[in-house]
């Protein structure tokens, strides 16, 4: 009976730390949404204030007498008390004045990055880059404990990564990526641009039903305008948002259905997880599988985009596009660009990779940050062809690494590598989905996703959670021989 | 020093104090004008949560321990260690068994109320009303130590005020009120009511240039809708709701105006008392007198409906009423009518009185629940000459009961012989005032009533902060003279 006390008394305690964490989540969500501009300041000790909470919370000596007395009566326990014994473990190693040094330096990095971003000035940035490396080092060093730094900080994103795992895939999918992206360029078969202006509200409207079609339960969530659109919230209140600009509606779709992927993951997950450390997405990996299955292999199918062009046409009459054909061609068009953000399919994980390799050289020690720009440009140059015309476009065009992000960068890549491997299986599974997709309705996907992966939340370690769900251990090859074949028919290669 | 320190510790955890506060705040906001309506379960927990951090703050040993130590340095800091003192004295005298009672029966009161008020089956709701009355009961004996039990209650809503002060000037308001209501109503000049359709987005436009006019400072807060208007928040994030129906403006607009009257207070406050005891306003009753100076003495002025006559002209059209003065008397209407929220300035008064006493003489054990529904309806035909028809028009209209707010009605009409004191004082001290009311500019009275009141914030005591605002201790003499005046000229008595 000791025992059983034991872990239920935990799990209380867990839960009430779960609904605070909640509530720091949906003041995020209120601060970038519904603030008023000069409640900033407040906000922030307002954060701090919850933030001190849930630390004390995390950090509270009880917890490891729970642990260590907690007999764990079945599966789902002992998945309970592994996430809890990693975050206390996380935590505890790392010493508290460290812990606040960290977030003291990283508040007022981001605005240093900002300006340094705006003007252009590599070298305003440079030495608070290098103080974040240094305080991301010890921290590292606290929680590897002779193990390799890197590692340490991928695996709080990503448990079970490692730079090793990461990096043999990524040296796999470079040249291929590479040379799909040279060969789409050179194509002379290139689709044409999107042009003219769409109206605010009728892209919102038309951004809901496409919600509404990917499985959105909007009783549990609301969609609102975002300046960069995030999804917000776990369990019963999974808020989303989208940003609308006239000129390009595909972003305001396209951000809508990539969020509704991490959404649904959050909707999906088993009712019994609510507030417990099973109940939300198992890492950042497994989640962009989610919102980049919705947003693109599904999103962006030929299936899909049929429907979505008769939508357009309805909602918004002649745009100049004549043919499902041509639509969906210029949905997946592929452009030289600088920005990771708004990099295609093709490109995008060239960029995860070029950070992946910078940032793992940064944090081993073997590049300074002076010798980052130079190691971007040349970099950029040899994967992308072309050369870095400014430091906007460049080393300061990412938020992440001024706000301590190192090792969060190569799950974005991971779960493009999942959701490869996801709708590999999802077709074998579904042989009717693009007939469903064609009429607007992505709910046989929505229904396979969440039964086969979203509805376990963290019950199982992230590669596991692929694996279980696919019928076999993820790699990078589905999602490459998928953009192989997508856009080698699109371009005629 | 050692006393410095423990002064300076106590305002350090006080100010974190605060900032959870807001943020449970905020919470509540939230709940009301964004939150998904799946959310509300998991939203309980939240808030319980929440609520729970917030209790093991305020009654934290280690507030006491300060509190012997500290040595306030000036009437600031005076101040504030008497609020400190009194909400752990109030915290810390009631046994945290029965606190956690009271928040139990009263969330659930609430629904059973609800449901009773909508099956008009007074019965239904009587077994819990007793409950929650003799939980009160419990409490307010607790707190008492000895002394009465309403002021015990009443003194948690209105520090200073007793049950015999307020009676005091209830019995003298009650004669004048019951004559002048049955005057105006036995008038043979009515004004004309308000007919038509007023589209809800124009509704919304001019609500906000209101707010404006009324000094609401936009850069510090927001407007949303909610069932059931309310202002939310301190220092900078200090948030209004208003409603809106098309048959019926004057609802959208003065529920605006009056909610502008709370959060111009609490936009008002120094901003060295941000996040600290003395940043909010300081007892219900002066926070009522601002939102009802707001909303009567000013925003139903002949000079400020002149103007608004203008606005409603411009942005409706012709709307049946065709002159300022005509406008004036249909915006003054006093109409006969069971339900408080909807009385006049006439008539509001008389509805709180008539709590005021059955609510005492329930806590006092004068009057049992199951004679609380002839009490009020004896009571209602002797002060309104109407006999009332059912009783969602009679005992069961209001939420207050059942969630156990005994003690609260009476600073509504204190808040109204404050606003009536208010006036006095402002008109002698600017003499312009209706001159530019008239043009749709409150910033002469925002500006005074900041400067003689709502800066000071909880620095006083509540009757302190009225009667240095004015220069006189306030008593009903102005607010009767105003209604007499003003209803007497309308109804030409």
């Amino acid at each position: 009976m000791a025992n059983d006390r034991a872990y239920d008394d935990l799990m209380a305690f867990q839960r009430e730390t779960e609904a605070l964490a909640q509530i720091s989540g949906r003041l995020g969500w209120d601060q970038e949404t519904m603030m008023p501009r000069g409640a900033a300041e407040q906000r922030g000790e307002e954060m701090s204030a919850i933030e001190g909470v849930l630390h004390a919370r995390r950090t509270d000596p009880r917890i490891a007498e729970w642990l260590d007395r907690a007999k764990p009566a079945d599966a789902v326990a002992q998945a309970q008390l592994r996430h809890i014994r990693r975050s206390y473990n996380r935590m505890t190693k790392v010493p508290a004045a460290l812990a606040q040094e960290i977030a003291r330096v990283t508040s007022v990095a981001q605005g240093i990055w900002a300006e340094a971003r705006a003007a252009n000035d590599v070298a305003a940035f440079l030495p608070t880059l290098a103080d974040v490396i240094r305080l991301r080092r010890e921290e590292a060093a606290a929680l590897a404990q002779g193990g390799d730094l890197y590692d340490a900080l991928v695996d709080d994103y990503e448990p079970g990564a490692t730079a090793a795992s990461i990096g043999a895939i990524f040296d796999r999918m470079r040249p291929r990526l590479v040379a799909l992206r040279a060969a789409v360029l050179a194509s002379p078969h290139q689709p044409a641009a999107l042009d003219g202006s769409f109206g605010a509200d009728a892209q919102l409207r038309l951004t809901r039903d496409l919600a509404s079609a990917f499985g959105y339960d909007w009783s549990r969530g609301r969609l609102d305008i975002a300046v960069h659109p995030f999804s917000s919230g776990s369990g019963n209140d999974v808020r989303i948002t989208t940003r609308v600009a006239e000129s390009d509606p595909f972003n305001c779709f396209y951000s809508t259905i990539h969020e509704v992927g991490h959404a649904a993951y959050e909707q999906g997950i088993d009712p019994d997880y609510r507030l417990t450390p099973l109940g939300q997405g198992v890492s950042m990996g497994v989640h962009e599988s989610q919102s980049r299955i919705y947003e693109n292999q599904l999103g962006r199918s030929r299936a899909f985009t049929g429907w979505l062009f008769g939508q357009m046409q309805e909602r918004f009459g002649a745009f100049g596009i004549s043919s499902p054909e041509e639509f969906y061609r210029t949905v997946n068009r592929v452009q030289p660009g600088y920005i990771r953000t708004e990099a295609d399919e093709v490109q995008y994980n060239l960029h995860i990779m070029m950070r992946f390799d910078l940032e793992r050289a940064l944090i081993k020690g073997d590049l300074a940050v002076q010798d980052l720009e130079a190691a971007w440009n040349d970099r950029f140059l040899a994967d992308f062809g072309v050369a870095v015309d400014r430091p906007s476009n460049g080393m300061l065009q990412d938020v992440h690494w001024s706000v301590g992000l190192f090792g969060y960068f190569p799950t974005y890549a991971l779960g493009n590598v999942f959701a490869g491997c996801l709708l590999k299986a999802l077709k074998a599974d579904v042989p009717d989905l693009d007939a469903r997709l064609a009429q607007g309705d992505a709910s046989p996907a929505t229904g396979w996703l969440r039964e086969k992966l979203q509805r376990h939340g963290g019950l199982r370690l992230p590669v596991e959670t692929i694996t279980q769900a696919c019928g076999f251990a993820p790699d990078e090859g589905p999602l490459l021989d998928y953009l192989e074949a997508k856009f080698g028919e699109i371009y005629r290669l």
